[in-house]
């Protein structure tokens, strides 16, 4: 079976990898060269919207699923025209716009942070009286690691914000005090079948996920639960198969769904040695029809990204239980060029194990 | 860094998925146009004692390993000229010939079973009357999976296992009665540090490896200390650096060896989901000089291999646990095409996760 990905970052390296031992081989296409996917398979390099060669790139492949949810969605349609395409075209289009994901959670009763659609200065300024400050505005398409945000703290920000992101869809939305950020990574099968990861907790450092622990610690009866159950409506509202990501705001007993992704997800990279099958693998045995594998934590996994810089591996494999996963990029300033799980046995174990791995990778004193 | 490895097999193909979350990139060398590893990285197809091949083959590498032990030694000493190679020759020259392997478990004190140098039939007629039968008649090189051996039961057998290996060098080698056969894995870097897994115990059928179970039950106190000193002196005597395999028989609380293995080896797949780190990244650790990871067992593991077919992925990954590992390779009478690992929180769970799996993997009543 020859599996189509499109996109060649670090998820399309480690579907591939998670992949060759159920016997598949990969095909990836990329607008870059230096795509970090690229030794582990065949190599089309092309814009996603050149259709031509998206033709080229899916002969002959079995199915097709994507490591890159921005993927024009006519392209999504022509392949689906021409191949199995799981998640199917639907679950993209609704991931792709801020606005489409929010009105999304409210249809299907999750509950989120109150937010308004921004075309004008009017809107901007209508939005902020009704939602009132401090509020986020961010561009309604592309954003990622933080990028197409700002925040308005008081009534001075709003116009350098409009400034800076006006003339481009966008979306105001009212910052809630929350306790901590939460994710959870579910996967469904082509039969319907669910399985979710245990709730994990994220730090992020401006806009970009920095560390994982995995489970959370601390988590409210009922938590994991109810997590499950908003991400199981959004996994069935669109028939989706493949791994899904709900990124959450812990308020107390309540869970607040701040962003979804249609795809494996950097919050899930702990998976890879904590838990029983990564989801990478269920990704793939989704996509495939296969049965799924078992989500249980293995132990306690701290997953700490690499930004920016590649450390010393020996100095990162020199603590006990950390796993090392470069991305083969050359480092620049908040570019996420690999991650470092490190399992321990309990709770305990793992944050003393932590603390070293975090000495080794952020030696700047940048904080915890 | 780029690895190359000696051998496109299956080993290789694990190593490179083992090795590209390291950062590495890879270099195969084999004869078969149609090696396992093939799509895992670049791929030079000649003959291993092509030395324009193999001078080509070395351009731009950091560090060269094998895969296959039975690579001709004036290679590896070519290479061992023009590159770093780890484990170095005299560790494959040690293992290529079974009288000389054999010496050396005597000259350190290993235990093993009886044996006498056959270069003739008036050699084998004498070893036969020194060990009495039943013994075993093997060819001293590029034996494996069985094959180059013939059981002395009785006297009548002498004469058609002389027809049938004649003429090569031999090895008739004394059948001493055992309880069960055990393996160990190793892994020494290059610091000199070394680190064990767990003994673990194996099924043979017609010289095949069919079935390991991590850790091995009722190990007698003190017994996985022995196996570690046995591994220990064979690493240390050739200064060896990567993984080693010794195969030993269990006669009451003594442990005889039977044969080790310079490299990553069957008895240690388990280590892949079974282990904290599998024996391949501690192979790659230990080459590129980087700190060993922690071998101690998760849970119980067995390891099943797929011989000759390669069933229904849907199948084997239904029974709780289940790993597939294939190979990429077209299935044929005898040959490994892949293998399952099946984890379980404890012995009692493994052995039904083991029942179900082999019903599976082995539809027509073999045996278990």
């Amino acid at each position: 079976m020859k599996v189509g990905i499109l996109g060649g970052g670090q998820l399309g390296r480690m579907l591939a990898l998670a992949g060759y031992p159920l016997g598949l081989r990969f095909r990836f296409l990329d607008p870059k060269g230096d795509a970090p996917a690229r030794p582990l398979g065949e190599f089309v390099r092309a814009r996603f919207d050149d259709l031509d060669a998206v033709a080229a790139f899916v002969e002959g492949l079995d199915v097709v699923t994507w490591e890159f949810e921005n993927v024009p969605i006519s392209t999504a349609r022509f392949l689906a025209e021409r191949v199995v395409v799981r998640p199917g075209p639907a679950a993209l289009e609704q991931a792709q716009d801020r606005l489409t994901e929010k009105k999304a959670f409210q249809a299907l009763g999750i509950p989120r942070a109150p937010c308004r659609a921004v075309d004008s200065r009017q809107d901007l300024l209508r939005a902020r009286t009704e939602l009132r400050l401090p509020a986020v505005l961010k561009t309604r398409r592309m954003g990622y690691d933080g990028k197409g945000q700002r925040v308005l703290a008081t009534s001075a920000d709003v116009e350098e914000a409009w400034e800076a992101l006006g003339g481009t869809p966008l979306l105001l939305e009212g910052l809630v005090p929350f306790e901590r950020e939460l994710s959870i990574v579910g996967v469904r099968g082509r039969s319907g079948e669910t399985r979710f990861y245990p709730l994990v907790e994220n730090d992020h450092e401006e806009g970009i996920l920095v560390r994982t622990r995995a489970p959370a610690e601390d988590v409210p009866a009922g938590l994991q639960k109810l997590a499950e159950g908003y991400l199981r409506r959004l996994l069935e509202a669109v028939d989706y198969v493949g791994v899904m990501a709900l990124e959450l705001f812990q308020v107390g007993e309540e869970l607040l769904a701040n962003e979804m992704a249609p795809r494996v997800h950097n919050s899930g990279h702990w998976t890879q040695e904590g838990a029983r099958t990564s989801q990478f693998e269920n990704h793939l045995r989704a996509v495939l029809g296969l049965p799924l594998g078992e989500t249980e934590a293995v132990g306690w996994t701290a997953m700490v990204n690499l930004i920016g810089r590649v450390p010393s591996a020996s100095a990162v494999l020199r603590v006990p239980g950390a796993h090392l996963h470069l991305y083969d990029k050359a480092p620049r300033k908040g570019r996420k060029v690999g991650h470092v799980n490190v399992r321990a046995s309990d709770v305990r174990e793992g944050e003393q194990r932590l603390r070293a791995l975090t000495r080794v990778v952020m030696p700047d004193g940048v904080t915890m």
